[in-house]
Parts: structure tokens; C-alpha cells; sequence
């Protein structure tokens, strides 16, 4: 995070006044006051223009707590409808895929509907005869906002392609509403070109022809699982970057490294701070600080080319990185 | 299928007698019909004591009617909830993956609940204020008999590693269902260590480290997705194998190529068959013909071992195989 901050203090103008206000949500914070994210929280947080977080997550607090507690509660409160992600292999990036495939795609995951609304429940808890359901909502309403923010996206992207991602031949009501919306849209776009696939079938193209990608725009769980998958090609999860956005601006929107909370090297100086890094550059896009977010992904592409193996810690990063979008 | 016949065919001894009933399902059938799957087909399919399913589907029938009216209706009708599906990487085939590792996993995938179960609806359709819903469907009972499955496959193999893959830090009532479950009968199998993982860190791992994973069990939706993953990193849908199991043998169990009818190249004696092949060693494994299950995997494993790059017609690769099986 302390690196973060130095890069994007590094980048900004003079005339750009950056405040900063640091809350200590996690862990930490759970097992002293047993809190996640408070009503007081949420209006404190509500007053700024964007959120830069910092991985969260400790093994000593149950899986799920903080997840939903804090990240999937902030996402829906602040009404996160666009995941920003992308999927981008940059120079002199180990990827796990033979040959070095050209990647440069971006994910646009929806943030608040989907499996993701905790709707479901248990009958019968515990017994032989339980019964689990999990609820998938989906609306017009949201999909047709996340859907046209992918197509505005594509539509400003030289290759200008929009790939919809979901399982309409098995979920019919879902994938159909999904469809049906997507195609409507796309009618205000027509210089986008468009393509179904099942997330099944996209999975295989992630990984033997993933520069047929440009912008996707998918459900909230198969966003998540296609992101994972997009981070692991791409150089893997420590470079991943994250938006969860509210494009109108009604509440802030948030920046966060795909990557957890790393807490068998905290405070060594061992991370690499450059998903976080990644993540202020797309706050910055996102505050229509063009240029600099541009800067900062140079600097991190330059510094990525530049490696030769040879350790670093977390702050020669951040030095070498700032450096670099101020020089 | 002919092909897939052929090997069979030949690996049988002469003690054994196969009776084969050939059905004509599929796009012909329907666009003649306008049938997929009726209830006379289901009563002259369980006559059987296994299906070997050819491929289906075509770009005239619209999506999802084959999906949903033939191959989703007869998992269902005939209680297929193991759907078995290996993902084994064999020597001179190549992978997307750098390094060619070394994978050789099996998937158990749930094949009768899950989001497949039909389960959802619609509101105000058509609307800018419609409501789409999607039901996951998952009970003790189902969850139990799959996991079963699973552990006693992970048990009969050399590394007995059995990994859950759900995404319970947000399919909270599901995903506890499942995780009791799989803790709970693994008590019956103290010598299968286990492994839990989110399917979003599952994919991660299936490009990064596919090494990790002997057997795999997970839900329905989860396991259609992995799937195809597993079969694009082994070398493509094209290889492979999957098995629709009923494993008390209450009704017979089908056994498919996971790949498509590609229609494009339908009659021309260009497929390569080894997907059905394998899919046949499947076959004798469920009946209970082992030696013979193996004999068809190793001259699978011979036959892709000496390729060459040269041509060969989808007979030609039949009879290789049919030579060495019976040979
Ligand atoms: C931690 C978890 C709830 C979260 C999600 O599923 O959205 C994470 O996997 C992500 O992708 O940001
Ligand atoms: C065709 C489709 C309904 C099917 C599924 O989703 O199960 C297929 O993808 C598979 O994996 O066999």
C-alpha cells in the first residue's frame, strides 16, 4: 500500500491535491472489535472520491468473514456494479502458456447481482435430508448498465470487440435475459463487433488463443472464476489489478490487487507492490486522470522489461517505480 | 463411433458377446421429428447395459434444444451423477502449457443437481424491469453418493489425493453443505488426504501447477467449466473422454466424446475418433473390464506417442488402434 501511494503522489501534478485518509479494516481490526465494515464505516468512506485497498485476509479469521463482511459488502453497499480486470501480458512476463501469446483483454465482471446476492438458504440443516439452495438474480436493470459500460469500453479500444460470456444453452433464464439484453445494446454500438461463448468454451480459449480476446463482459461468478484465469496466464495473480467501479459516481469506487494479503511475508519487504501499483493506475483512469494512469503503466511495463531475477524489496520497487512516472 | 465400435470390438475376447442397437438421435432426428429424447427412447435405452454417445448437435438446431431435450434429459432420467471426466496430459501430445507437464488427474463432477436442475424462472420477460432467477439445487443426499465416488476413486489410485473444489466463501449454504459432507465421509477413508480449493484459485491451478490434482470432485456447474480447462491444457477437447455414470447400475450409463459433432468436417474422414476410444477404455472400465479398459488406454497412449504430423483418416486411426488392441 506505502508504495502505492508513493507512485501515485509521484505522478500526480502539482496542481493535482491528493488528501489521504488511512482506516485499518482486516484482521487485525475483526479479532480486536469483531467489526468488518460499520455503518459509521461506510459513511466515512462514503465522503471520498476513491478507495485504495489493500489486500485484506488472515488464515486466523474463518473463511468467508472478511470476504463477505468487508469486500462483498462494500461492493454492494457502494453498489460496485462494474469488476474491472484486465487481462494483459506484459514483456519479459513469465507466462505459463507456451510461446508467449500476445494478451491484452479486459474483463468486465458484473459486481452486484448473480450467485453473488446471498439469496439461498438450507432446509434441514445437518441432517440426511438437507437441502442447499444458492439463488442467481439477475435484472435488466443491471445487466443492461454493465453491459453498455462494456460496450463504451470496446467501443474505445482500437480492436472495438465485445465478447459476451455465459451459459445460456444450461442457465436458459439467465443466459437468456443476458443475451437478449447484450444484443439490444450492442445496437447502439455498431462499430463494436460481438461474440458469444459459453464459459466453458472460453476457459479453452483463455489458454490456446487468448488474443482473441479484447473486452468481455460476463456474470459476477463466472467473472470471477474467467479473472482468475486471465491473472494465471498473465504472469500470475501477484500482477493482477482490480476497479470496482460505480461509473455514475454516486459512491466511490474501488481500487484493489487481485492478489491476498500474503501474511507469511507481511512486513518482510519480499512483496511485489506491483499489482497495487496497476490498481492506482486504473484509479487514476478512473478519475479521468488519463495521462498519468498511461505513466504509470509505462513505468510498471518498463520496470517488468527491465527485470533480470535479481531480488528487490517491496520499497526498491516503489522507489524504482515512481522514479520512473516522475522522471 | 464406428471407429469407437471398431476398437471395441477388437479388444473384446471371444467369450465376451456384444449386442449393439444403433439409435439415430441428434439434429437429423429433430428437424424430421421434431423429437429429441421421448419416453420410448428412454424405455428401449434402459434395455441397455451402456450407451457409447456419438457426438451431437448442429448449427441448425437452435442452441440449447439438443443440450437440453437429449443430453441433459437422459443424465437426469438415468441418473448420472457421477460424470467422470480424466484429464491425463500422454507423452508427444502437445499442451498449451510450457514444459509439458506432467498432468494426470480425474474429475468427478456431480451430474444431477447443482444450477443444471432446471430450477429458475423469469418475471415481467421481455421488460426493462424483468427478473431472471437461477436455482442451484444441492442436497445431502446427492452431494453424499458423488463423494463417495470420489474418495473411493481417489483411494484405488497410487497418490490417493482427493481435492473439493466449490466457492464457499460465497456460496455459503451450498458450499457448507458440500464441505460437512466431503469432512464427514472422509472419515470413512483415512488413507485419502484431502484438499479443499475455490474454484477461482482450481483454475489458477490447473495452468500453474496441474501437477497437484489426482482427483477432483465439485459440483455440476463448477466441473463443466473445469472440464473443458482440463481438456484444453491435455491437448484439447479433441482427446477428450468423459463418462455419465450411474454407478449402483440401477440404469445403463453413457460414455461421449466431451467435443462436439463438428459439423464442418461431418463425413469427410478427417475426425480423429481417439476422444470416442477413449471413451470406450471408460465403457469396459464400468463394466468391469479392466484389462481391457487398459489395453484400449495404452494403445491410445502408443498410437499419439508416434505421431507424426502425417495425415491420417478418421479409419486409418481406428484401425491402428484396433491393431494394437487386439495384437
Ligand atoms: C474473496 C472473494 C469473495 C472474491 C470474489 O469472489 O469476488 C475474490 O475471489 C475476488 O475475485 O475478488
Ligand atoms: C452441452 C452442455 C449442456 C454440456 C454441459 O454443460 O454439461 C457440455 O458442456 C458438457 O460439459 O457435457
Amino acid at each position: 500500500m506505502a508504495e502505492g501511494l508513493k507512485v501515485l503522489r509521484a505522478v500526480l501534478d502539482e496542481d493535482v491535491k491528493l488528501e489521504t485518509t488511512e482506516y485499518d479494516f482486516g484482521a487485525r481490526r475483526y479479532h480486536a472489535t469483531g467489526d468488518t465494515l460499520t455503518d459509521a464505516d461506510l459513511a466515512a468512506l462514503k465522503g471520498h472520491d476513491a478507495i485504495l485497498l489493500g489486500a485484506i485476509g488472515d488464515p486466523s479469521v474463518p473463511s468467508g468473514v472478511l470476504e463477505r463482511g468487508f469486500l462483498l459488502k462494500l461492493r454492494f453497499a457502494f453498489d460496485h456494479y462494474v469488476n474491472l480486470r484486465p487481462g494483459k501480458l506484459f514483456p519479459n512476463v513469465a507466462s505459463p502458456l507456451a510461446g508467449s501469446p500476445r494478451i491484452d483483454f479486459v474483463v468486465v465482471r458484473e459486481g452486484t447481482e448473480g450467485p453473488y446476492t446471498g439469496n439461498g438458504g438450507s432446509l434441514r440443516t445437518g441432517t440426511p435430508h438437507e437441502v442447499a439452495t444458492e439463488v442467481s438474480v439477475n435484472t435488466a436493470y443491471g445487466i443492461e448498465r454493465v453491459v453498455r459500460d462494456a460496450y463504451a469500453r470496446a467501443q474505445a479500444r482500437p480492436r472495438k470487440k465485445l465478447t459476451l460470456v455465459h451459459k445460456n444453452n444450461v442457465l436458459v433464464h439467465a443466459g437468456h435475459l443476458w443475451k437478449s439484453v447484450f444484443d439490444r445494446v450492442g445496437r447502439e454500438f455498431p462499430e463494436v463487433t460481438t461474440d458469444y461463448l459459453h464459459v466453458d468454451a472460453a476457459t479453452i480459449f483463455f489458454v490456446t488463443q487468448p488474443e482473441r480476446f479484447d473486452v468481455i463482459v460476463t456474470d459476477n461468478l463466472f467473472g470471477d472464476i474467467l479473472t482468475d484465469l486471465a491473472a494465471a496466464v498473465t504472469g500470475g495473480i501477484g500482477l493482477a489489478a482490480s476497479g470496482n467501479i460505480n461509473p455514475a459516481g454516486e459512491f466511490p469506487s474501488m481500487f484493489e490487487p487481485v492478489h491476498g494479503s500474503a501474511p507469511d511475508i507481511a512486513g518482510q519487504g519480499k512483496a511485489d507492490p506491483t499489482a497495487t501499483v496497476l490498481s492506482v493506475a486504473l484509479l487514476l483512469d478512473h478519475l479521468g486522470h488519463r495521462e498519468q494512469a498511461a505513466r504509470v503503466e509505462e513505468a510498471v511495463a518498463a520496470d517488468l522489461a527491465g527485470r533480470t531475477g535479481e531480488p528487490r524489496t517491496t520499497a526498491e520497487i516503489g522507489d524504482a517505480l515512481a522514479a520512473r512516472v516522475s522522471g
